[in-house]
């Protein structure tokens, strides 16, 4: 399976996910801040992948010593506002070293590091077969799917996808329809590129074409992953979730987050308090690099929330949640 | 305001909307066969437009007597399967020159099509002013349409965007948001293009953001155009508008469908017998030149059709319909 990303010999290589599906090319990270830059440019995406990337961002800082820690947190946990991945691994790097001898700092949290990535790995494969339970019987399911929630967004199987693949390998997936998520196109680009290369059937669809596919009786049920649940469960995705949501709820279709408890922020009490980032509108002024609209307003939440009340199940590697 | 075509010496020429916004080409149709080829690949798209012009390709056919008129009416009626306005336009030609002098062919049917123009031009004025008793009182609103139902879709004002200019003409437009509408991004080339040309403010979004404006309490009505209403008032339009109606329909904001009477087919008892155009699949695996999807599965339906009870009301030039 793809991986987003690998460290070597003090540095950390990510997988440039901009380029995908044309070209795979690795940046060499050697700071913290090219981490939370690669970061902000989306180089690397997906709530639990920004999370294990921004702990290797820490180890990095760490090659000196403590010195620069404070100073490369903040700029990592400032590169998305959405995720609480970013934080929560942030956060548990700094604790980790706090109060050690100053020769080891590198070592503790490159130890560190890897244990959230294979933390995060363990929490994939468990989530997939937490999940089997809502998925019963011998049935072949089909499912839409939104964004990437795979491989390459967790560093793992995938939250989503992690399900998706689990089904497959129990000969119980029917197939897959993966919404091509505009602006940025993380469905066609990168779910498409990661269940092809997986031999996982997929069919793309453009993201207003996923209620007149429910409407059809073509989908079994809904599986997304998540960037903030709050503690009331509501839940911060993708921008085009929450449409999601409201269609399959309409077409009483199954609608499942899947996501590791490093994505649950207790700290958030409900939906309306999770800062939804806005990006530029070049990304909705044009299609990959062809400009196609005039130069007009836009409006560009990277993301949405999705109330509680709209979400069948959240699938977590402890447990499984009916808000 | 801006026109789909003009017709002058023998020739309709044929604005191509494939290329707007960036180029404003002109093609020139000297012949009936030309002009289904301009309507099959999309250089005029819009259900009353392409009925138009159909008309000028039977004129264009008349050239040399009535000789043709049977092989153009074919051509031009195959040429998309879901606008009833097309097959309505044509037949209403071919009637017209039924039995007449074969010397008078030309002038007919050049009177005809002409006549068929003037009607939908009218249609939409009186449309956009049936359409005031919906947007009642001194308030400003805040319209959602989805791809182009305006001037280069009607040859008038437009059926959506008509109501929109009647609004903003009026001083109770508050703004427009426009959904670029995947995969031809009719409403990030066209409608936006329109909108600014015309200075009506307008604000572009991804089709996935719909329902979070929505959610926001930004939205007043939707108001969308069709290419083929049932007996039933079950409608046919660009693939999004069952979403949207889901959409508007879960947040309680009324959901408008606007269509000269030529659009309506009492043929067809309800929207289950529509025709649903198939487009290929480089449309969803790219836009235009730009690809970005791997070579995957696609299904790419040109439409869907929303069922009557989730529309609030059709607007006609005759009346105000509530299914």
């Amino acid at each position: 399976m793809i991986k987003p990303f690998y460290f070597d010999n003090r540095a950390l290589f990510i997988l440039d996910q901009r380029r995908l599906p044309r070209e795979e090319v690795w940046l060499k990270c050697e700071y913290a801040a090219q981490v939370a830059d690669a970061i902000k440019t989306l180089a690397v995406r997906g709530a639990p992948a920004i999370g294990i990337a921004a702990a290797y961002g820490m180890v990095l800082a760490g090659s000196d010593g403590s010195a620069k820690l404070e100073d490369a947190a903040r700029a990592l946990m400032a590169s998305r506002p959405t995720a609480v991945n970013l934080e929560w691994a942030v956060r548990r790097m700094l604790a980790k070293v706090a109060g050690i001898e100053p020769g080891t700092v590198y070592e503790v949290l490159k130890a560190e590091a890897d244990l959230i990535w294979e933390e995060e790995i363990e929490a994939n494969r468990v989530m997939a077969r937490n999940a089997m339970e809502l998925f019963p019987g011998d049935k072949e399911y089909t499912i839409l799917t939104h964004c990437n929630a795979g491989a390459l967004a967790t560093g793992g199987m995938g939250t989503a996808l992690g399900i998706i693949r689990q089904l497959h390998a129990e000969g119980r997936l029917a197939g897959v329809y993966a919404d091509e998520t505009r602006p940025l196109l993380q469905g066609a680009r990168i779910t498409a590129y990661e269940l092809e290369k997986d031999g996982i059937p997929v069919t793309l669809i453009t993201d207003n074409m996923a209620g007149w596919v429910m409407r059809q009786g073509r989908i079994d049920a809904v599986v997304v992953g998540a960037d903030r649940i709050a503690a009331n469960h509501d839940a911060a995705n993708k921008i085009g979730t929450y449409s999601l949501a409201v269609l399959a709820d309409y077409h009483k279709i199954p609608f499942y987050i899947a996501a590791p408890v490093s994505t649950c922020d207790p700290q958030t009490a409900e939906g309306d308090a999770i800062i939804i980032e806005e990006r530029a509108a070049d990304e909705v002024l044009g299609f990959s690099a062809c400009r196609t609209a005039p130069d007009v307003g836009v409006f560009n939440p990277a993301f949405d929330v999705t109330p509680h009340a709209l979400i069948t199940a959240i699938i977590t590697e402890r447990a499984i949640i009916r808000p």
